[in-house]
């Protein structure tokens, strides 16, 4: 990990190790420290004794090696027994912060996902379920890519189809609503609980929100629900987990625990003590379930706004087969757009508005930009968010035979990501 | 307005005509509206007595012209008197709804911004003060360009160093946050309120809320303050207006009266019989106001998204000086993307960080995606909305004199939007 004048001094020390790094009259004894990501190649980072860091400047030091990392202790819990009465939920582990812990030894992150690790971490889930957790991959929630919904998707349909009760999804927050829109449209004929949760501060933090999340998360796993959800702390105390429905959920915040809020629809539940379900949902059956997880990822998000440049939105035409437009109010673009929006029509693309509002329903007859691009072919998105008819326009493209399919796909509700207008709600 | 076949039919009769159009044994009496922007040359559509439109489709059809359109009566109000004690209000007109009056003779919208017409319409605003009514220009907010804030500004300038005690510019609602962002970088020394009010319903409606906007955004422009402000709703009743900093406030409805709300920081102020305004803001005093037009026009607001095209960022990074990220979360973007970003630094384009989140402050030293980025020279936005951040950099990349000066004013809060940070917020 060391490279440059740092290795050299570093003779062959790994991290993990305990060494002494003598410098003329001073001398420093700790464990060896992964590199800084921002470090240079002249520093060398130990932590001490006393549980700090620091980096020492290693010109003209010398490094003693003292004793070899220590082994790390893997499975060192017990395995865990479970009642044989209780159902089954599977914890399928994807990355992000609530499956990572730091070791303390070499500050590294590492996934700790066994079965006997999580009841170790949070021996509450015993009581609610006989828990099987295993790990996908363990990736940063900013790098999953539909390659990686895909392979959730079937694996959880696996599950499903196999002894699991439910499924609980373990997944990093920044693009949680991503992946749990793309289940909600791969994932057919459900019959059971799909659960994304996540937390926003890390297990080691005294404010973390990872034991409840994940107890709420599991107790949803084995209700009464057969939809894709996301659970996440409520409010910012350690009360409630709301149970936001995939295709209408979104971070809202970039820190606070209750940074997921359902936009345009309230949460479909609350989780206390028990899981209290609202309104109308589908509702756990019997049947096999299956994924369809063809999608189209020449698909853009474009986001409109006073001066974007015209030749961007062209790039686009040129490049991708749909083009979700992030537009103003109503449903809004600024009309140096509209000739790239109508050889996009020409070329066979599928244009969908949305909102930058997020909040409300996009009406595109009221003012005459909006009548003007519907003339233009314009799918209006109705009160969907733009990252979900982004996720909705890739499955949709692979799905439909046809132009006059795709558009009536996208004007369908087919997850939940469409509110029906009972009102019109302009009109109020 | 008419074309093919609809023209030859209609035989000279023009908008605003009232005609009488005579289909076998049928004939329809009325006035010839414009037609609609979606019909087909088919149909001709006509103002009934009774009020309704009507399409006619007009094969077999014959007109005939009864009498002229009636001349619009401009300027039928008469000239409203002032009190002489009263301060002097500026109402700019840029467009929007709230500018906007439909003639209820041909279905058109025109604006209606004289002073005589605003103190008809609304009588109270001759109790605050002694309005002067102008039009800059009458587009749809969606419209509006760099060119059009530099315009508003120069005006401004040109009140507030006369005799305005205050200036109040009445915009359409899409994008008047950044309008609003624009006036509050490029206007400087500023000693008296700007004030930009809009509507979400037309004045027809009964719903309307232009009139109280218009009232209480011309309360604010006589108050204390002297900083560019968005009065808008403050709830959905009638109850009062709130005054939002302009580089804090979104659109966060597509629809609602109360859509506007600022972002990570509380209103400055409320608005009910009078003003009151809270926490602390910059105050009215002497002396010349100026305006630094200058704006960096090669500047594009990227989103990133799971699944989203390095080839995009890499097209921004070949055209733009500057490119600001909507990250994900506490600042991220994915990995893919982050040899484009390398390229912008070294070819010294400035890439700054928001988050989609909205709410929340970017803080990229959490996780490591973060700190890879800050090494790739990425710089973090703070709390600023992306919209604003936008703005921002086309302000700073044309007034600073280097890479250094860009990085230091884009981290340094100039006019309210960025919160300064009081407690390390990732540690509660």
């Amino acid at each position: 990990m060391y490279r440059g004048e740092a290795a050299k001094v570093l003779a062959g020390a790994k991290v993990g190790e305990r060494v002494r790094i003598v410098k003329g009259e001073r001398s420093y004894e700790g464990v060896l420290m992964p590199r800084s990501e921002l470090g240079d190649d002249r520093h060398v980072v130990i932590k001490l004794d006393n549980g700090y860091n620091i980096g020492v400047e290693i010109s003209g030091a010398r490094v003693e090696r003292l004793s070899p990392a220590e082994p790390r202790r893997q499975a060192a819990f017990p395995e865990p027994e479970f009642l044989p009465e209780k159902p089954e939920v599977t914890i399928l582990g994807t990355g992000g912060t609530i499956a990572s812990k730091i070791d303390y030894a070499t500050g590294a992150v590492h996934p700790s996902f066994s079965t006997a690790e999580i009841i170790n971490a949070v021996p509450e889930l015993a009581d609610i379920a006989r828990i099987k957790a295993r790990v996908l991959f363990n990736i940063l929630s900013e790098n999953m890519t539909p390659k990686h919904w895909r392979r959730i998707a079937e694996e959880v349909v696996k599950e499903l189809n196999g002894s699991a009760c439910g499924v609980v999804v373990a997944h990093g927050t920044d693009t949680m609503s991503y992946t749990g829109a793309a289940l909600a449209f791969m994932l057919k004929n459900l019959t059971k609980p799909v659960v994304l949760v996540g937390s926003q501060r890390s297990s080691d933090r005294p404010s973390s929100d990872a034991a409840l999340n994940l107890i709420a998360a599991t107790r949803v796993a084995t209700s009464d629900l057969a939809e894709v959800v996301v659970v996440m702390h409520a409010t910012s105390s350690d009360e409630a987990c709301a149970v936001h429905r995939a295709t209408k959920v979104r971070k809202m915040h970039s820190s606070r625990r209750d940074a997921f809020k359902s936009i345009n629809a309230p949460p479909i539940g609350e989780v206390r003590e028990e899981v209290k379900l609202f309104g109308s949902y589908r509702r756990r059956s019997e049947g096999e379930v299956y994924a369809d997880t063809r999608l189209e990822e020449r698909v853009a998000l474009f986001k409109a706004y006073p001066g974007v440049d015209p030749e961007l939105l062209e790039y686009c035409v040129d490049r991708y087969r749909g083009i979700v437009l992030e537009g103003t109010g109503l449903g809004h673009v600024p009309e140096q757009l509209f000739p790239a929006i109508e050889r996009a029509r020409d070329e066979g693309r599928a244009v969908v508005m949305t909102t930058s509002t997020l909040y409300g329903r996009v009406d595109m007859k009221v003012y005459s930009t909006g009548r003007r691009l519907l003339n233009l072919g314009v799918i209006p998105g109705e009160d969907m968010l733009p990252e979900v008819a982004y996720v909705k326009l890739m499955h949709v493209l692979a799905v439909a035979q046809d132009e006059e399919e795709v558009r009536s796909l996208m004007l369908r509700n087919l997850a939940g990501e469409i509110t029906p207008r009972t009102l019109p709600d302009t009109f109020y």
